[in-house]
């Protein structure tokens, strides 16, 4: 029998979905599960994209440009980024199959075999999939639950600078830590990169779930940094179109674009489909994301005050995205995670959550510690943290 | 200014695709263009398909399975598969961004860096491109045109696997060949598989463009090769939704299924809307495929007759996909094909075709041929290749 490949053979199972099979079946023995484990939020999408599909008339449907559809592009940047302050030109600027797609061609464009990227941990685990795919090391920053994720000084994050550092990748507002970067941060990683010659890539899929008073600032907007910046984009979370599997990349640097632009060519097109309802999500104005940023501050609240009302429980304060990292009175919070959907069930009801190791790159770091997606209503939210709390009481390795 | 990886430097554009910006002027300048130069047909989609989009309600789009909504895959095996007498279980079966994905997906699974994969030339350009990113070397067998491109005895082909190998790459009826290979080629291509403990990775996108009177032989037909066989699929061509990005991955072998599934789980998911237009297409009845193969088999016969009435020229007659490869009398194909775009008008229209030459793998092979995709109807296809027979008349590096 053929052989798999060896960096095929060492691929990591998916941390956010390797549960849900323990979901299903908890399901299928009629037992209600509350989805704490995964960014598929229940917000309405704007209805221009509604509209959008509605509108949509075909009898086949043939390729678009590899770059995508010159109307989504125009569209994204005068409906979108134009209103936040961004120039782009529209061949600054490529639509991927979703922020996954993106990172691949990040990886691809700046990175030959074993080159590193910087990644400040925990960070999005499905980054180690693509990476490893991609051949790619990931280097990680510690950063820790008990100082609220706050990145180390800059001096310190400089030690991790080798030659073979192509780029440093911040997610900003974090997935699983919920960090949104100051303008004090960003300024400082970017002279960093331009000192080094290194790429900064921009994860910026949440940049609409900002929870200061601070204006949001874009890796795109750091001052004289045009040639290093990436940044990834996606409609997914923005709009809740996770199934549209709609992202983009924009850059100044033309070489960058330039090879993206043959990489794209070379999958021929992103979803057409998702494209039309991208571009009618791009309707939604300034008062579509004044009222879903409201909603999640409510949630992110209430969450916040319910997870460090339980004994033993610490969660700091997210800023930003729709997730928080809590430290749970467990020494394993994957068997604790487990558990809940094998064994406890409180009235047929149980809840989901993610362990947060596989979000660190460092062994042994954040075993008791889980990702809480605060995706749901807050009387939702209500049940399920109760039935978290209820579950810590009585589970035999809460380490009380 | 930081630089891009030197993997992706060498990138190369897509063949199908750089004469685009020409075209485009031509019509920006009121030119109409004949596209034989892609395979986008003017085919209808299945009823089907137009139909599942119009039920289709939605408020916000969430994930579906990485693998595929369960009721995709279970379609694909009911209603088409089980229909040519494949037995897929529905677990053998993983729905891919379409073909594109799907070979990404194979030499990631298959190959580890510089690692080897033998494709008879001319072959699928985008082989190149994918096989690159993913550093995949690509060993090229050569047919030739003179022969009609008929494979060369096993013998021939052995020779060229080395301790690398880990895949012979089949296009089943190919593109641009329109090759549709023997039962008697596949025995002995499966039987060198088997000796050689190396993957048969077969893209049978164009399937049901089939133009012989044999019934068609899947990879996945071959006795006793359960193991070795990766099959690549697309609803692109088949269903005429090139721009609905679905395709699928099927293999008996559980550790391939086992690592591409976390593959992926790290991109989340297939486009939701496309597995939506495809799972309604899947009611075509043989009907649908039986007028769709009629109507290219005038296609191509006309094709086939009007090329090889123009002095010079000679392609051998396709039995399968929607391609042929005519050897034209120029030196270079590339050349000529960008002097029809540029300076080559009649009656205010021109036609656009792909070079041949970056089909082949062998430096020098091809430069005088070129890929004639015959997916107009035959009044247009008339007029296009009287287009093209004028042109030769008229084209200063006309070799004649």
């Amino acid at each position: 029998m053929p052989k798999i490949a060896h960096t095929a053979s060492i691929m990591p199972e998916s941390a956010i979905r390797k549960l849900t099979p323990y979901a299903d079946q908890a399901k299928a023995d009629g037992i209600k599960v509350y989805h704490l484990n995964i960014g598929a939020p229940d917000i309405k999408s704007p209805s221009g994209a509604v509209k959008a599909l509605k509108e949509f008339k075909f009898d086949h449907l043939p390729y678009s440009n590899s770059s995508g559809t010159f109307a989504l592009r125009r569209a994204i940047i005068e409906k979108y980024y134009r209103r936040i302050g961004i120039d782009v030109d529209i061949d600054e600027m490529l639509v991927t199959v979703a922020g996954s797609e993106a990172l691949t061609m990040v990886f691809q464009a700046v990175c030959d075999p074993d080159d590193e990227v910087l990644v400040f941990e925990p960070y999005y685990c499905n980054y180690n999939a693509l990476a490893l795919m991609n051949r790619v090391t990931i280097k990680a920053v510690h950063t820790d639950i008990s100082e609220g994720f706050r990145i180390p000084p800059v001096e310190e994050l400089e030690k991790h600078v080798t030659p073979r550092t192509r780029a440093i990748l911040l997610c900003n507002p974090g997935n699983p830590t919920g960090v949104l970067y100051t303008k004090d941060d960003l300024m400082k990683i970017g002279d960093l990169c331009r000192r080094h010659d290194i790429f900064l890539v921009s994860d910026e899929a949440y940049r609409e779930f900002c929870y200061t008073d601070e204006p949001y600032l874009s890796a795109l907007q750091i001052p004289g940094l045009s040639q290093n910046v990436i940044l990834v984009d996606s409609a997914s979370k923005r709009y809740n179109l996770c199934g549209a599997r709609i992202g983009c990349i924009i850059t100044h640097n033309k070489d960058v674009m330039g090879v993206m632009t043959r990489m794209a060519q070379a999958r021929l097109c992103p979803p057409v489909l998702g494209q039309t309802v991208t571009y009618g999500a791009l309707d939604a104005d300034r008062k579509y994301f004044d009222a879903v940023r409201k909603e999640y501050i409510a949630r992110r609240d209430f969450t916040h005050a319910a997870l460090n009302a339980i004994p033993g429980v610490f969660a700091p304060l997210p800023t930003g995205a729709f997730y928080m990292v809590a430290k749970l009175p467990v020494k394993s919070a994957e068997d604790f995670a487990k558990w809940l959907l094998t064994d406890f069930r409180l009235d047929s009801e149980t809840v989901m959550i993610t362990p947060a190791a596989p979000f660190y790159n460092t062994p042994g770091c954040g075993l008791d510690q889980a990702r809480i997606a605060y995706v749901l209503e807050v009387p939702e939210l209500r049940k399920a943290l109760h039935i978290l709390e209820e579950a810590l009481k009585t589970y035999k390795d809460n380490i009380q």
